[in-house]
């Protein structure tokens, strides 16, 4: 594994951060210094969830470096309900690097709006991939999550390393050697906000995948939006654009980036999760 | 918690025992020297498999003060393999001591015989059960699985500190408060060996659940039984009588209850589990 991770603060606290350093020990922002591409058709993924938990981890857009922080909402930290028959999130979730979904470009395919963050990826491999790790996986297809409006894209993926991997190459695949799987992971997007008190949430294309070749076009879309956002072509809505190796007006030094880390507090014993994260909620769209 | 548990060995090693002690620090079987019931209508159980989890731990009957050990097979521990949608086993498992499904007795509702175990229990309550807890729950109801044509009764009950608790009373409540449930229950059982090579389990009744009375006499029936084995009016097919509180023929004192306990390995840190103790398996009945 070429990255690895420094947490700061307590996990299941407020103070929680989780930063990525390369090879080198250098800190790297997981949002613009990891590569998208980690091969020929071979794409890198943040893993912000792992699989079968519950505390909502993403890459922190708007703070230096972009570290893994827990949402919150509220002043609460945020946990995924487990709805019947799910247990947490049913794949490894995370983002890849170096794409943005844009909030001024409207999709022509689902005339919906980006919803300001990278993409997202549901990993559905056999392995549960720790929090922070960087995954290389290929593409099978996607889904077209609309959320208040937003295009918010769920690219399905597996592991290159996963013993199935070869014989996944495209969406139809997946329903060959997982039955029941794409209809789970539609049906968990569409319900899992509801025990928080919100609706169900919509997909385009009658809640249908697209294909790996489809996918990949977003993919490639993303990662021009990306470099848009970047290069200062569209304005970046709040994410910041601190990195260390891109060489670019954004870049700053390994010391700079070494500072930013030991600002915040040190590692510290998880915290306990709250009681009643492993209650399982029974919701249902019929 | 007037119970405790006091570990040997390393979790997920072949020398792994969990015994217990009562509040008085004193080693206690707990097939035998925990009592059945906790009050009127609150019976006790022995945490063996926490929801969620893998490892097929169980009371090992044969050894003296029937410590939890995890089952083997053919020099293997065993681990649960995950069937999706489900994730390990889908209830805090476990067994009510002082109860014995008697094999040499066919019982008359499914006309075969017990399966010399205690009897067992699905709690099905929001929290997580660690290994070894003794929890109190009240009975709602049972199914009669038949495992190689003996009688393998699995009790659902619900912890009695369970903010769901009060409004479950019997099995019909179930599939009120928790639409599924049931249903994946009987799914869970039939499927579970299926990815280890063996037939689909079957159950009596039509696999339909018998209600709180109907288990409740179940579970007095097997207390009996155990006491005709404790006294020696039935023979003991292999379970070791050995005890610490009852003041019988097979009572030992503290001080070699101790020593049973002290022969064994020291604590030790967790061996890890198997690389492929999370994959799925996709089994289908149809």
């Amino acid at each position: 594994m070429p990255y690895i991770s420094e947490e700061r603060g307590a996990r299941n606290s407020l103070d929680y951060r989780l930063f990525f350093k390369n090879e080198s020990g250098q800190v790297v922002s997981p949002m613009h210094d990891i590569p998208m591409l980690a091969g020929e058709g071979v794409y890198n993924m943040v893993v912000e969830v792992p699989r079968w938990s519950n505390a909502k981890i993403e890459i922190d857009l708007k703070s230096s470096l972009n570290p893994l922080k827990q949402d919150v909402k509220k002043g609460k930290l945020r946990y995924v309900a487990n709805c019947f028959p799910h247990h947490g999130y049913i794949w490894n979730y995370g983002a890849i690097p170096q794409t943005w979904e844009d909030p001024n470009h409207t999709d022509p395919s689902t005339n919906c709006k980006g919803d300001n963050d990278p993409i997202d990826v549901c990993e559905i491999g056999q392995k549960i991939h720790p929090r922070g790790s960087v995954v290389q996986f290929k593409v099978l297809g996607t889904f077209a999550l609309i959320d208040e409006g937003e295009t918010d894209w769920k690219i399905i993926g597996i592991d290159v390393t996963d013993p199935l991997a070869e014989n996944l190459n495209d969406i139809h695949d997946v329903e060959k050697l997982m039955p029941g799987f794409l209809t789970a992971t539609v049906e968990w997007f569409k319900i899992y906000k509801i025990p928080d008190g919100k609706p169900a949430n919509e997909f385009a294309f009658d809640s249908k995948p697209k294909d790996r070749e489809f996918a990949e076009n977003v993919i490639a879309q993303t990662n021009e939006s990306w470099k848009k956002m970047m290069s200062g072509e569209i304005e970046a809505k709040g994410t910041s654009l601190v990195n260390t190796t891109l060489g670019n007006s954004h870049s700053i030094s390994a010391d700079d980036a070494a500072a930013v880390v030991s600002q915040m507090l040190g590692a510290a014993a998880d915290e306990p999760l709250p009681a009643d994260v492993n209650k399982w909620h029974y919701v249902s769209l019929k």
